[in-house]
């Protein structure tokens, strides 16, 4: 499948795995079948020993690196995937999936339900970050993976990472969770709910059943997303990036007048018409929820205690959305449980989204101790690591 | 009209001035005549030399201290202004007043355009914040105060402040700028930017005609608002006040949830209300365009150069809308342009709300800038000062 060209894991196609075994939710639902999109990078080793798996964010999905024929964009974490980049292809093999309730391929609100013969829409029952792990756990079966030599994430996919450890601590060697944080503030949460009632209140939705109507809540989401790339932005990227440019001269009215305007309006409306509403609204729930101290009064330390494997905790000092701070949190956490973690707060002015773009520190870091979870799993070097 | 009672300035009702000399405003139009609503508290002295200006911020108005008959609430800013308190009626005449394109009884969108005899809606001209200390030094006028002990304003309203120090440098001898910027951020325009699609993209909006379609875009100004608060509190405060606390059991659905999200959606649904549409727009754009520094090419201390009166800058130390950085530029610029400048940042959980707090500090530095102020404008002082 893959046709490595230099630091590029080249052409790549989507797979997909069906699974008939009944899902039971965290919300008191059964999903009584599922399919999950993903796609996969390397090779995978006669001993099964050599797999990690991605965990993608809000608005991820399975193409994390490569392309697709005629495509001119890469994969999402192109950046960090591939021959010879910090997760390197040469030495492993990289599960990459579209969640459960996504849009671009796995199970999910515009698929049809069986049970009504309509699409699922609203009806789709709400993910836990607990429910895509357990899907997460097929999907390995399903491969022949018995134990991950690693799980990686940022953001909503660091959360995931987590969960992998207290769930099925046997099952991975490593973990890498990334701009993360082990639960919501009140800030976050608020939001989250600002974005939910911009699509909610738009009369286009419908109740979420706008395919129904033929229509879709292009409003709502645009607003969601405005809202989202200001919290993924730093104040520092925005002042460095946009200013108070002005794109045209001011016109005393309400068209484009300074550059973060533009951005802003091109980035909700890009948005708004390629990413399903009901999606977005399950995934900001998802957020929400995640909270592994609460089942132990808040005690994360405790919560912790199930963790086998190795840890990497990576924050970016302007990130405001899940700021360095949260990602201490869950450091002192793992010490306190007596956890083998490394940290680095990496030095980046772009805030959330640093955890996409490439960084020589963040690449140093990432790299090396992949390189170093490879050496302790006995995995062949690549000849010039 | 005063009913002092103790620290309250007791029964107040407004008053309407009345201009008709054209205002031509800076977007290029003219207003050939218009109102102000404003209130008065304390006594003019003889000399009318004790007068102080109140300027409000985004959603403020003219009932900033005192009761109206039946109010259970006091006006916006009481915590401040009374007989005794920092902005001390026994010894100051307070007059507060709603800006021109508010919806609180002065000219603005919600009034009858003479021109067309149907409301000026959407027609209704941008105000910066230049027009607005031009129509409040007509106020100025009609009062007979030729010069204002204090001009005093938090937030939107330290602008104006700002504007008064350069427009009118020998039109007051103190000038109070609290929780304010010298411009705004690309982050601030972003979030500006967010309100003002929310409004716009709602459809009950009609392009700004609402009124003559018998509607409100209630939706969108309760997006607007939503968004506005997460900004007015500090994270700190959020998380002290809500953190994830649950008011309803979790429910998998889109009810309300977290605490959190009752209170958003409750001030969403209350300011939809009560407030109108054009005029949060026209705020909005009035703070984006603010930038003295603009006409001397960024340099703030230049732009500073007219001002002759003594400054008092204040800012909260977990404000993250106009952060205490962004006050600190203002100073260290006057004091380049060898400006008298007294500065405080007060240790505060409250966010920018704060400076429509009591606090202790604040009241200290507030209190004392304006007795000395008292003092050197050679004011009786009240008995007990």
């Amino acid at each position: 499948m893959v046709n490595t060209q230099s630091g590029s894991v080249g052409l790549v196609e989507p797979s997909i795995a069906r699974f008939d075994t009944p899902l039971e939710l965290a919300c008191g639902r059964t999903l009584d079948a599922f399919e999950l999109v993903y796609e996969t990078y390397g090779e995978l080793n006669a001993q099964r020993s050599n797999a990690i798996l991605i965990c993608h964010a809000l608005s991820g999905h399975h193409h994390a690196a490569g392309f697709y024929p005629g495509e001119q964009k890469p994969g999402w974490w192109d950046t960090h995937i591939g021959p010879g980049k910090s997760i390197d292809t040469r030495r492993y093999f990289v599960v990459a999936l579209n969640n459960l309730g996504g849009c671009h391929g796995s199970t999910g609100p515009t698929s049809i339900n069986p049970a009504t013969g309509r699409i699922w829409g609203p009806d789709f029952p709400l993910m836990t970050v607990t429910d895509w792990v357990e899907s997460q756990a097929r999907l390995a079966d399903h491969l022949g993976i018995q134990r991950f030599a690693a799980v990686i994430g940022g953001s909503l996919g660091g959360m995931q990472v987590l969960q992998w450890s207290l769930a099925y601590p046997d099952r991975l060697a490593h973990a890498v969770v990334i701009a993360a944080t082990p639960k919501l503030s009140a800030q976050n949460i608020a939001f989250n709910e600002v974005a939910r009632q911009a699509i909610r209140s738009d009369p286009e939705f419908h109740d979420g059943w706008y395919a129904e109507h033929d229509t879709l809540p292009r409003r709502g989401l645009r607003l969601a997303r405005m809202v989202g790339h200001i919290t993924y932005l730093s104040e520092l990227a925005m002042g460095a990036k946009f200013g108070r440019d002005v794109r045209n001269e001011l016109n005393f009215g309400y068209g484009v007048e300074f550059e973060i305007e533009s951005y802003l309006r091109y980035q909700g409306e890009s948005f708004s018409n390629r990413f399903d509403a009901n999606t977005y609204l399950l995934m900001t729930k998802a957020l929400d929820y995640f909270d592994p101290a609460g089942a132990c009064d808040g005690d994360l330390a405790a919560a912790l205690a199930p963790a086998q494997c190795r840890f990497l905790v990576v924050s970016f000092s302007t990130d405001w959305r899940f700021a360095p701070e949260r990602s201490k949190e869950l450091v002192d956490a793992l010490m306190l449980a007596g956890k083998r973690v490394s940290y680095a707060n990496v030095d980046s002015p772009h805030g959330h989204d640093a955890f996409l773009m490439p960084h020589p520190r963040y690449d140093t870091v990432l790299g090396g101790f992949l390189r170093h979870a490879g050496d302790t799993l006995s995995l062949p070097r690549a000849e010039d690591e």
